[in-house]
This record gives structure tokens, C-alpha cells and sequence, in this order.
């Protein structure tokens, strides 16, 4: 960590910033210039909280050098963590696809799905039950009998299933979900990560719309400061200016999350791009940038008019993709 | 509401969909060009879910005409909202200076600084008790002992307070507290704002980091459209590319939100900048566009030489700003 | 495109609006509502000017349905464009691979990497010789040595080669260069792409580091309305709010270009980076989501040890992207 | 400056980091850490390349502590910047109105708006004659006539002009203009900076959309860099991911600017907003900021049905805001 100060900084407040932060274990260098003090701060310096020393009169600003993240950090822990679900392995040289429907309509569609995705390569059902919605008068989904058919058709086909909370409250109700989904719009909900934290349920957790790789990756440390680590993370575009898709997908994040952290990473082009036929390009595009996996919404009923999905792929279509994915995944292995 | 169809939609595909469409109340008018046909729909849209029309393979995209906020919409609503705690009114001709600390950090302190602004003309006393923080490191808050606080000095100043909420399982808590905050983080915490609605308490809802207006307004719509019209809508700051501010404000939503809605809009001019010395200028400015108040971080003690906020103004300049926003206010009355 | 107009039109309003439409060769379909009034307007809308119309008093907002670029548009130009140098055909099936130095520095060095780039299959020299830097104490490049340096490597080695321009008044040195290059800062300098619609050079259009697809493909337009049709396209990050990357590279501006646009599109992922270590994972992506060539700084002297280019890759980095790119067209090609 | 080392770094790559940078004049502190070193550089750094500093392979990171700009630095120059126009001073106490239209489309049209705004307190006429246009099929301006148009006007009304420049060949037209105005799009065409250096011509300089404070003053280097130091900024919004607006004006800039800078500064509320019914407010907005003028597109003509100006005031409404300035003025002066 690098403290500028500014040059009013008196020799007595430096004396007594530098005593203060020498409490904190922290070794001190000191530089000084014409127009700046330099502070270079050696140690452990996590803890150290960045806004309370910015807010020093003396000071002009901080820079972190290390990263505040600490339990997700590959300096750490260099080797990629493999979360495990029962023979399932998500993380290090494996590759998941997980692939199911926007949401959980009703036995026949969510049944009819799995069994389709599963037969073409998907490895873990999606399906919302929650569904976070913008407005309130748009479909909220089938919510907890939607966990119950979730649960039904993980039983028939022996998929593990993954599906979004979003309210600490409803834990119970996901006692027997393999792997719980934090939304985007909660990625800073800091009361819930924590709950999800005392947990040890793998926790699927989404980057926000506007939100950097390292608060991805301080959410992901909330949830491993209360003792559970089973964090995957999941890039699905972000907030720009472009208006064309719904979002940007960011597919450098995959490399530079695997730099920064050895938690896995999955990427999602459904909701990224919000358009189907981008799907494909994009699913290919993530699996090519080396990601653990990708999530796609399939839907079964090309008939059902009025809602096909904008952004879900045909079963036919996911099939073709889930063998092009392979063919990539040679090709990068070489 | 508009829906762009593709040139191969056939004559039965448009045909089912413009019955679908008028058994939800609509009229239909179609335009056939070359390249595309167009659907103007006309009567109450605010119930249509765009995301499943545009799902449909004939569509090529919908462009809604008018709002899908109701509740909180001028057009249905043409006269200002005036929220009324005790004698104190917001909304309308009305302009409040709610001020106060970061964070509640002490008896002493809060009381400190709750004497301090009331002298200088705030109205109401602002101060956190749950914080939310990025890193799972930082000081979370006083919690549950912050409220008391706030309700002590309260009860002694005789002034409302404002405090933000992180959980809907702390309402309890906030029996007594005047104004409830929903923080940025959780403007789209549907389910919080579900429970808020349920109650009849005045909301300071915050715009988040990367969300339009429009969104602003839908999360109002859900605490509305619960019963609870008690909202106050608060700007501080959106997050875009620049990075000498920590966000930047975005004050055209001042006039914007004032002509889409009859709700309050009030300024966080702290929280946006992040930088005391900016705060007097843009919150004379918002005052200068028409905001119905603002919020300030108000610090005082000096001499704590580890917490003098970045973001904080000392009790002097609180008054020297109080005493200008005066001046602005008067000379836009003319 | 649908005009739609306040609740407070007059019927004389609409008929004059209409009739001044009509003039203009459009068909115009009106449907009234309680709130807004509809116009569809069917025909060719390119010519009509949206802010024109939009600032009339009576008209809410204007909304295109058809895009406002026309030669560029794959909807009159169904099949790929396919730009020949000598041999080499850029669009299509075609893949090339661009690469060479960031900046032309010496006889030596531009050979070298020339060479090197050439053996482990580039089909196109890059260099820069003049360079826009964001301060004016930077090294600006070699400027007209720089594209003398370049025409010598070129007649050495057979590669075409391309660099960028600065100012329409050094069209004259750039005679013999293959292909032309407009960077991102200048994408909307519209003069100088004006100057270059009088040529028949290709240009490698660059996408600026703030516009949308639709602003890259009416830059195109601004050069092919010259009569030039030779415009390749490039995706080479957008900037964003993330701070650990340069700027954010968008991928899926590949397959929407391909759908909106015949031209082709070439990705950078050295200059959207800026980390040497992200270039191949976001070559291999770009190639995977349907690129028609990559652009990517090698640079040959790691000796040099004060430029060897934060995101330049190495020859021998090169070399290996290069077969792992084969490895990808085949997956994609199934 | 402070450049953080890789923990790879050896002695030997240290010393001779550290032997180069003292060669440049820099004193270097060296604080080594369990993970990073960081170097410590005192003294003028704003000749050093960060680009070529963080392309080392031994460095991780490079973060500036001064500013890379000198001759618009408030730091060297402590005193505000007073353009001098005639009579008119720009910058300091001084507060100037520059208003006109969009566009200068007759003799009639320029002169009548010219009179109007100057009998409402403009000071300096505005008006565009080169128009800078997304698409080459909406209308370009009147280009060389415009300039003699204005210049007629200036003759007639005494009032100084500013009007855009967009080639730097078009130099010899602006010798009467008495600001050269470079627009948003051309901020950074270092090449037309430049030749504004070369000249003595006061510059209003716009803000790009999508550049930060540090890349318009850098931007102003250029031309001070030259010799040319009366250079005026110009705010007028940056792109985000709002749409109800077309741009988002960064008000925070007005104060930002006027402390890293002595150089004056503008606010442009008609282009941020795009919408007349945003202008007065947010120019409102901007005076009480403490910016040294506004800059409002003004049209004369409400007859012409079709041209009145999304964007532009008209002349009652400009008297008004007129008013209201002044009266914010003498608010903020106390």
C-alpha cells in the first residue's frame, strides 16, 4: 500500500501516521519530494481499512498494491480449487456446461429440458425459480414450488441443479440444491453473502452489472471469511454504453479472474448478450479464453408462441453448440 | 408501445398475435413496410412483459412508448407528492437538509454533531448504523446499537432521522426510526423493497451505481405498488469511466425524475464525489436544479486524527453551505 | 421509423407533419392513443434527418427501426465483402493474421519482427510510424521515416503492409501502403474520412473507444458514400468502468457486425488489453467467435529491457497463437 | 511516481531500473516487501513514458502521484487564467454567456438571434458553420459561407465569435474568429491541436465523450505545448449507460477542473441534455458549480415548423435564464 501525503503534512502528523501504522505490524518507507510525501507500506495490509486513512486531512491519496482479497487470492493458494459435487468436478482442467430454462414453467417443460441438455452434453440443470425481475408486474416465478419441481426432475435424471435465492430467508428451501445462484443485482448484498458464508453449499456467484473484477472478488470474500469456500464465479456482461446487447460481455475477465484468484469460472452468454443468436459465437468465444464452463438457457417448445425466449437456445441448437465447445476445448489443450 | 416485427412473419403468425393482443385489452394498428412491418399498440402496456414479446421469433424488436411505472408517473399523478413526518414536509416547495455522520460511531459524537448541524438549519439527522462495505474487513457499523443511538439523540433533538436498512428481517428495529434508506447496493433488492412496501414508512431509496432512471422508478413502483407511496428518490452518483470523482453525479435526474414522477428527489452530493471539498459546489448546484433537498456528511472532530471523513464537511462549512442553498434557493424562486 | 407525437398535437399539426412526410417519399400510418399519437413511417428514412424531427414541439421522441446506414448494411448486401491485396483476401472464409511492432523504431528492428511474424504465419505487416499519444511528451513515432522503413521491409519480404494516418495532408506518403488505418480517437473525424472516401485504399477502420456499432458502421458509411468500398472493420475495446484491463474488449461486436455489415471485421486484443498475457486467451476467443483476422503487437528484442512492450507478445508467443488459431477455425468450421 | 516491482525482479534488473531512472534526473527510494518492491520516484516525472516503464517485464505496475501536465497545471501557475478578447475577459471573476444557434443558416436567421441574446446579456455569439455529423447524409453546415455570415454579424453587433473547426486546413478561414472552437470528436486529433498551438488564437476545447479531466487537460498541453496558452475547457457530458439523456453532464468537472487547472472553464448544457427543457436548470446547475460561463443554443424561429431545436432555448426563454444566472452569481459570491 502507497500513502501520498500532502505537502502541508507537518513532520509531527507524518511522526504520528507512521507510529499508528507501525501498531498495525506495518513497516513504513518513507519518501519525500517537492510537492509529495510517499508512504510505502510493507506487511499485511488487508486489514487495513483504505477509506479511514484517505479521509486523513494529511493525506492525498492511497493505492493499494496488493489486493484486498485474501481467501480467494491465488498468491495464497496458487493451485485451482475443484469444487466438488458428488463424481462432478468444477474447476482446475474440467469443463461444465450447465443449461436449462429461464425459468421453471411447469413438470413437463423443466423434465422435458433436462432430459434434452443432459443428452446432449449439459452436465447441470438450470432453472429459475426466483426470478428478480425489474418490474412488479412482470413474472415473479413459480418460486418455492418451483424449487420442488427443480428437486423432482434432479431425482428422475440425476442432474444437479443450480437455481437463484434471493432472500437468506428461504434457505431451508435450498437444502437440497446442489448449487446456490447469487444474482447480480445481489452480488453486493452483503447480509445474504454473509449467510451463504456459514453455509457450505457451492454458491454460483454472479458479477454485477457495474461492478469491477476485485468486488467480484471481495463478494466471493465475504462468503469465504464465514468458513465456506465453495465460491464459483460467474462472468454475465456488464453495464456500457452500447445499446445493441442487452449487456457487454467481458470475456477478459476469464483469464484475469484466474490470475488474480483459484476460484473456477464460468461464463454466461445467455443473459449477457440477451439475444439467442449470439449464444453460439459467445459460447465458443468463452470456452477459447479458457473458461471452467458456461450456462445456457435452452428452451424445449418451439411451439409455445409467445415465449420462446429471446435469449434461450432450441435443443438442437445447444446440442450442435455442446460440440463445437469439445473441438475447442482440443484445440486450446494443445 | 411498439412491436417491430421481421419481414418473415406470415400473415397467420401476425394474425394470432394481434388477437393475443387484443384479448389484453389493446388496440392494434399495423404499418407494412418493405422490410418490416410494425405494430402500434395502444392502451394500458405497463402489463405487457416486454422481454416475452420480444422472445418471439416473428419479433424483431418493442420499443415501449410509455412508461412502465405507474404508480410513481406524473402523468397519472400531476401534482407533487409531499411526504409528511410530523410538522416537516418533503416534496413540492419544500427543500430539507438532512445532515449527519458517516457512521454512528459514539454517544457523544452523534449528539455532537446532531447539535452542530440542527444550529446551522438541517431538518433531519442522517447516520449509519448497518454499513455496508465492499470488504468483509471493514467496519460494518454499530449495528443494532446505532439505532439506539440515533433514537436517543432523537428523543433529545427533537429531529427525525434517516438510517439505511440492510435486511428486511432488521424492520423490527426500525419501529421508531423516521425515514428508512435503501442503500445503492440494494436498489434492486426486490424482495427488500417488497417488505418495505408492506409498511407504511417513508423510503429514501438511492439510485444505484449502474441504474437508469427508468430503473429507479420500477424499484419505486415495487415498494408503490405494495401500498407504501412514501417514497423519497434519491441521485448520488453513477459510475462511469472517470476517476477523480468516485462516481459522478448525475444531476440532469433532478429535472428528468421531477417531470417522470411527482415523487421527491433529494441530493447526496458526499457519497457521489467522495471528496469533501467538492461537496459545497454540487450541492449548491443541485440546489440550482431544483432538488427538494440534500443529504450531507457532517463530521466533528478535528482532532480524531483517524476519521475526519474524505467525504465529510466540518460543522463551519455545513453552515457556510447552509447559508448559501438559502441564497440559490431564493434566486430561482423569482 | 415511428415518430411519436404529444398528447398536445393538433390535428393541423399532425396533417401538416404528415403531409411534409409524405413529400419526402414516406407512408405514413397514423395510430392514435389516449396518451400518444403513433406515426409509422414506411419507405427509405436514411435521408431523414432524426434530430431534425425530433426537435419539433410536437414530437415526444423519434425512433429508427431501420438502420440509418445503407452501403454498409448487409440487408442491400447480402453476400460477405471480400477486399483483395495482390493474393490476399480479407472477408469471407478468409483468416488473417496482422502482426509486427507497436511502433517502427529502426531498419533492424522492423525487419527482424517482420521476418519472425512472416515464418510463423502473419499475412500482413503492422507498424506504427505515426503515433497518437495522449501526451504531448510522448514519442510521437518515426513519422514519414517510419513509413519509408516500412516500404523497404515490404519490398524485402512481399507482406503488404498496414499503419495508421493522422492528417488527410500525408495521404501522398501513404501510396504504396496496402492498407490504411483510422484509430479509434479518430473514428469520427469526419473530414479526414471524407478525404480518405476519395481513395480506393483500404482502410482498417477502427471502432473509437466510446461509440456503438451503429456510429462504427455510419463512419464506414462516411467513407464508402465517397465511393470507396474497402472498409474492414475493428473491434478494439470499448472503455468501460473496469480499471484493470485498458478497456474492455467486446466480442460480441463480431457476430452483430456480421449481421449488420458485408465488410469484414478484424479483432485486437493487444491494444483492448493492454497486458501482454490476456493477447493470446483473446485472440483465440476472437477467432472462436468468427473474427476474419487478428491484430496483434509482436515485438522481437527482449534484451531491450526498457520497451519490450506491455502488450506486446514475442515472437515465439506468436508462434504458438498462431497454431493454437488453426486448431480454433477447425473447431468452428464443423 | 511510484513503480511496483514483480517479486521475480532480481538485484541485478533493480539496479539497473534504478541507474536508468537516476540518469533521468529522479531521485529513487526503494521499499522491498514479502511480495512486491515498490521504487519511490521524486522529481519532474512528467517526461517519463509510463507505457515504456510498465512494459518492463520486471515491473508490475506504474502509478503517476503528479500530474503528466505542466503548463495547465494550477500548481506552476497558481493564479486563474484571464483570456483576454478585446474588452471581454474569459476566466477569473469574469462570467461570460455565449449563446447563438446550432447552426447558421441565413443572413436574416444569425443576425436576429444575435440581437436577441445580446440584449438578454449574451456576450459572445455562437454558432456552427462546420457541423460535425454522425451520418454523411444529414446536413454538413454552410461551412465557408457560415464563417462569413458570423463574421458579418460580428461587425454588426460587435459581438466576438466562436464557431468550430474541424480541419486544420480550413486555419486561414477562422483569422477573424475570435474563438476556435474544437468539438468533443476532435479532443483528441492531436494533429489539429497541434497547429491551434501554433497559432495565438483563443481555443475553446471540448470535452470528448468519453475522456476523463486528465485526457482534456493533456489535450490542452498539446496546444500550451505549442505556445498557445488561451485555451478555454469546455464540459458538455460524457457518454454513460443512461438514455433518457443524451450525454451526462459532469458538473463535478466544473471544480475538479479549476483545481487541478487555471485555465477557465465552460459548461455546454444544450449538448449534455439534448433536450431544451433540461437547459435552464442544468445551466442553473453549472453557475452555482462556479463555472466561468455557459455556452446555450438559442433559436429565433418558432414558426419554422420544422427546425426549432431540440435542444435550443428560445430568445424569452434565454432572457430568462439571463436573469436567474445573475441572481445565482451574487448567491454564490457571498
Amino acid at each position: 500500500m502507497v500513502a501520498v501525503l500532502k505537502p502541508s503534512a507537518t513532520s509531527e502528523q507524518i511522526e504520528n501516521l507512521t507510529q499508528w501504522l507501525k501498531e498495525r505490524g506495518l513497516t513504513v518507507h518513507i519518501s519525500k519530494g517537492e510537492f509529495y510525501t510517499i508512504l510505502g507500506l510493507i506487511g499485511d495490509t488487508s486489514q487495513i481499512d483504505t477509506e479511514l486513512l484517505e479521509s486523513l486531512e494529511m493525506v492525498d491519496k492511497v493505492k493499494r498494491i496488493s489486493e484486498p482479497f485474501k481467501s480467494a487470492n491465488r498468491k495464497f493458494h496458487p493451485d485451482d480449487s475443484i469444487i466438488e459435487i458428488g463424481d462432478l468436478r468444477i474447476g482446475g482442467p474440467n469443463f461444465q456446461m450447465i443449461a436449462g430454462p429461464c425459468s421453471v414453467e411447469s413438470p413437463e417443460q423443466i423434465l422435458a429440458v433436462a432430459q434434452s441438455v443432459k443428452s446432449s452434453g449439459a452436465t447441470i440443470l438450470r432453472g429459475g425459480a426466483f426470478k428478480p425481475r425489474t418490474s412488479p408486474y412482470d413474472f415473479q416465478g413459480m418460486r418455492a414450488d418451483g424449487i420442488e419441481l427443480l428437486l423432482e426432475v434432479k431425482k428422475q435424471t440425476g442432474m444437479p441443479i443450480v437455481t437463484e435465492i434471493m432472500n437468506a430467508n428461504h434457505l431451508p428451501m435450498f437444502e437440497q440444491v446442489d448449487i446456490i445462484q447469487v444474482g447480480a443485482r445481489n452480488m453486493q448484498n452483503f447480509e445474504l453473502l454473509k449467510e451463504l458464508g456459514k453455509t457450505n453449499k457451492p454458491v454460483l456467484l454472479k458479477r454485477g452489472l457495474a461492478n469491477t473484477l476485485q468486488e467480484l472478488l471481495m463478494s466471493a470474500e465475504y462468503i469465504m471469511a464465514g468458513g465456506n469456500h465453495n465460491v464459483i464465479l460467474c462472468e454475465r456482461g456488464i453495464r456500457t454504453f452500447e445499446t445493441y446487447t442487452r449487456n457487454t460481455l467481458d470475456l477478459s475477465a476469464v483469464p484475469l479472474l484466474q490470475e488474480l484468484s483459484h476460484l473456477p469460472i464460468i461464463v454466461d452468454p445467455s443473459h449477457a448478450t440477451g439475444l439467442a443468436r449470439l449464444v453460439q459465437p459467445m459460447a465458443l468465444a468463452a470456452a477459447a479464453a479458457g473458461a471452467h464452463g458456461i450456462m445456457i438457457e435452452v428452451h424445449n417448445d418451439p411451439a409455445h408462441a409467445l415465449c420462446d425466449g429471446a435469449q434461450s437456445l432450441r435443443p438442437e441448437q445447444f446440442a450442435e453448440l455442446s460440440g463445437k465447445i469439445k473441438k475447442i476445448r482440443e484445440a486450446i489443450a494443445i
